[in-house]
């Protein structure tokens, strides 16, 4: 069973566009928000990922979101988050948003475990997820 | 052949995050004023559209981004744009974001035609796109 | 004693800049949340005004910030507002914002009470504004 | 004689609130990115600075705007800047936010000239301006 987190968030004015709903981009701030925060409560925020593997960040290869209903200023929303599908490289993150018990809109992001190219520090370069971390987000029953 | 438009814009520190390259939420802004913009040169402007025929907005249902490479401040994009699918009540726009001559994302976005839903103004609900508006995104070549 | 509010947010990586802090606009949009949870916290939210009076808006005419210290991502903040000004047509909101025991800025927005003009409501004017909506935000201890 | 430029930029639907106007903080995003700009047109881009000088960042301590018109989806605006103030670690930037022929906005930063703290490089501190490149934004007249 995959680690989940839930990320829970009120919707700013500021989030919100002309047609008085947020904006869409900004259901992908939510996802990353969540992201983050599921890595945070798996016990590997971010931070402490760059620090440990010399990691440089967890860069987006995909982004995809199919919205059902619109959230609007104030609404209570959280989202659902875990890692559905690992490959050597890149991980993909399923997200559920749900406006209180409305499901508004579901995605993912693909990200990859992005380190300083061994040839060019400068650039960057996708790198092999380490078995601890991927151990971590797995959850710990089905291992 | 559909009607092409091309977006140009400078990439602004606001638009960058902590990693020094554009957030990839924001590609999605760039998608969407790429789309105003397609509308625009093809002679429908949104807010024309809004009066003529009482249209509430063109609904995202469905959004994906493909990322090949960063963006980062003061860069020189383009989004070229165009409507690659019809339906009844709903349209694809496709999207390739250019950095220089690199191409740094590809993505979609589908649109529903969103109009007072018969039965209670008050909500909104998904109506046929007319005829001269697909005429217009259409180009003129092949119709 | 004016009615005071505390409007709680824990930064998100989408609010940080390429130095990794909470980018400068951004505070403004902390003021702004906090002054619609002052309203919400005393009894009159921002769409109770629009349907109670007419009203159009809250419009801002001033903002300032004074920026003291940084708020990185992740950082648990909060804003406390409170009116400090009352002219007829305008007040004035006072924020303190506290990245943990760190007041990390302060600032002001003036916001003016936004009607229907009367000689031609497609524009908007400056109103008076209802004594009961200033009762409220007044607190009620010292009137 | 100060040097003088001029930020060209046409308001995106992304930049407008539900009040279908731009929404307040961004326009310091405005303000930033004019800044940006006058640097870069002085000949003295951020970049080049941060390399030149081992500069951290231009750090804002002071942000204000003064609002008497509204900024709707689409309109043509440009931010006219100037170094209106010296002293010798900070500078005052003014701008004026002009929507076609109407001045819809005008407002200052003030930035602190960022350096590593001498004491512990973590941190960061105010060093002192640099003449030359007080020399490149005070224009060339008065010198």
């Amino acid at each position: 069973m995959p680690f989940r987190a839930r990320f829970s968030y009120r919707v700013l004015w500021a989030d919100c566009d002309s047609n008085r709903h947020m904006y869409y981009p900004n259901y992908f701030k939510m996802f990353d928000s969540s992201t983050h925060n599921l890595f945070e409560q798996a016990g590997a925020p971010v931070p402490e990922l760059l620090a440990a593997y010399g990691l440089r960040g967890l860069f987006i290869v995909d982004a995809h979101a199919a919205y059902r209903a619109g959230c609007g200023w104030g609404d209570e929303i959280a989202v659902e988050s875990h890692i559905s599908e690992w490959k050597r490289r890149t991980f993909k993150v399923s997200h559920a948003l749900w406006n209180g018990d409305v499901l508004a809109a579901e995605g993912h992001e693909i990200r990859v475990w992005g380190v300083p190219h061994p040839d060019d520090p400068e650039r960057s370069a996708a790198g092999e997820i380490p078995a601890e971390f991927r151990a971590r987000l797995d959850g710990g029953d089905d291992r």
